[in-house]
């Protein structure tokens, strides 16, 4: 008979989410623990134990699961180590797959953590019938996954998708993480609105704005938002500004893969029309013909830590 | 028992050429019209019938053949139809397939020309062995072929890889055919190479050299390519800032799709190492640290016209 449980884990650069998530797709417990508070990964693993080890208890112990999933930054699905990420204090190649199924006794498989948030898109949300689609994960850096022909996108290393670095404005922006000038995710992502705003105001002091209200510290995506609203100009051009950069991005990842749809996620696309309406028009002009008006531009309908949780959780099956 | 031939067409801006194919994949016989002479296609069906017939006939005619396989700009493999290609005279959808099967009497089964290299180069050229790739070819435009895990990548509306029309400069030099701004094909291409020449004698004419020497008409990628050779600055200028172009669109390509080698095709290529050396550099230089030095720089070993007309020769059978 087929165990009833798996486990989703999502490793962020801030937080670690984790579930248990049962074969209709529901997750029963979720919890969450800060990632990079350890500087080792094994101190994080002991930490991840602590947490969830009792949840699994809960629910009739290891013996009900089929395995644990989990989505990670540099998260190679080949390997289940997770190499180079740049956003995590544990450098190197960790063997966190390894690790995880040592510790926990259970079958642990590992991928990208835009591609476990692709897959539970697919599996659970506005992707359910697609299979040409690409996830795109607006948070404090930009994730991507890709689906072709109803397959997660990987490439010959396991490290396809990597889309919030690609190159749109060559000479551009420089992302502190990275080094590379000019990244998409040095400008769509809340960092990247952040720098725009203290950016445009450096650069405009004479125009009058609500956001020369705020501390340096405090000018975030969520007060350029909140001005936005207000009708506050500088504000509007900074989403105008951002929706120009992720559309025109959009456009050549259109021509790539000639998708049927590409989802966002993530903390910007709360900022909804404000930043949906110059993407989508960016992305339209930005577009061969052939493409154009073809491409739907959604939001995702599944809560951003859920997607995750679901989409690692179904891995064990993969 | 299956039958010995195919056709492969390849439908070129101005020539297009077929041959005869074996089942050794050995061209017996070909030959090529002029594409854009004939304002419409049924005339330009008759043309081809009129040379493609008899070498048909020749080979013990109709009964002998598997079908007809063709590649062409925009074609699409999932309605056989052209749509909207931008370097043919023939504008809107045409029913090529369709057309050349009544004419011939032969299943006939199209896809985009450059997919159709690319599936040449993966059947019998570099890329014999490997399951992720991407064909460039550098002519009078960029073409691109896309394969991921074996697959040639066609999207949902069969017009995927048009890699050529991403934007790497934005709001940079106007195509004249499509409208659009800084496209890769607007600097990397025979086209591109010419007007970076014509630009950068134009904003230094202080500067000597030997392609001063030339008419306007005469600068052509070949002659930038003779004087490159000869040691003159602006030429090998020329080269620099074209392997900048394609290196830095390439190392987008890789962080989308992750293959094992990018394989260069058509004209440009002629100039070996005065492209590949700079192509090589910046690509690297713009790729994250994990997909550093791992990404194969190939120029094809198939002479193009033969690796388009195997290519299309392919999808009879694909």
């Amino acid at each position: 008979m087929r165990k009833e449980y798996t486990v989703g884990i999502d490793v962020g650069g801030t937080t670690t989410k984790f579930g248990i998530v049962d074969n209709s797709g529901h997750i029963l417990a979720q919890d969450r623990i800060p990632t990079n508070e350890h500087e080792v990964v094994e101190e994080f693993i002991d930490d991840l134990y602590d947490k969830l080890f009792p949840m699994i208890e809960k629910v009739g112990g290891p013996s009900k699961f089929r395995g644990i999933g989990m989505g990670a930054p540099n998260g190679n699905i080949y390997t289940g180590t997770i190499e180079y990420a740049p956003n995590l204090k544990w450098k190197g190649i960790i063997p966190i797959a390894e690790l995880i199924e040592k510790k926990f006794g259970l079958t642990t498989k590992l991928t990208n953590d835009a591609n476990a948030a692709a897959m539970g898109e697919m599996m659970y949300g506005c992707a359910r019938n697609m299979k040409h689609f690409i996830t795109i994960t607006l948070g404090t850096g930009v994730g991507s996954g890709i689906v072709i022909d109803g397959k997660m996108v990987v490439g010959h290393d396991g490290f396809a998708g990597e889309l919030g670095h690609t190159i749109i404005r060559p000479g551009g922006r420089m992302h502190k993480s990275t080094g590379m000038a000019g990244s998409l995710e040095a400008y769509a992502s809340a960092t990247g609105v952040r720098e725009t705003a203290i950016q445009m105001l450096t650069e405009h002091p004479e125009q009058e704005s609500l956001l020369q209200n705020y501390t340096i510290n405090e000018l975030t995506s969520e007060t350029v938002y909140e001005c936005a609203l207000q009708g506050d100009t500088i504000a509007n051009d900074i989403f105008e500004f951002t929706g120009q950069i992720l559309g025109e991005s959009l456009a050549n990842f259109i021509m790539f893969s000639s998708p049927e749809a590409i989802v966002l996620f993530g903390g910007l696309t709360k900022a909804g029309d404000l930043l949906l309406k110059p993407t989508r028009k960016y992305m339209e002009a930005n577009l061969l013909p052939i493409f154009q008006n073809k491409v739907k531009l959604l939001f995702s309908e599944l809560k951003e830590a859920d997607a995750a949780i679901l989409g690692a959780s179904a891995l064990v099956d993969a």
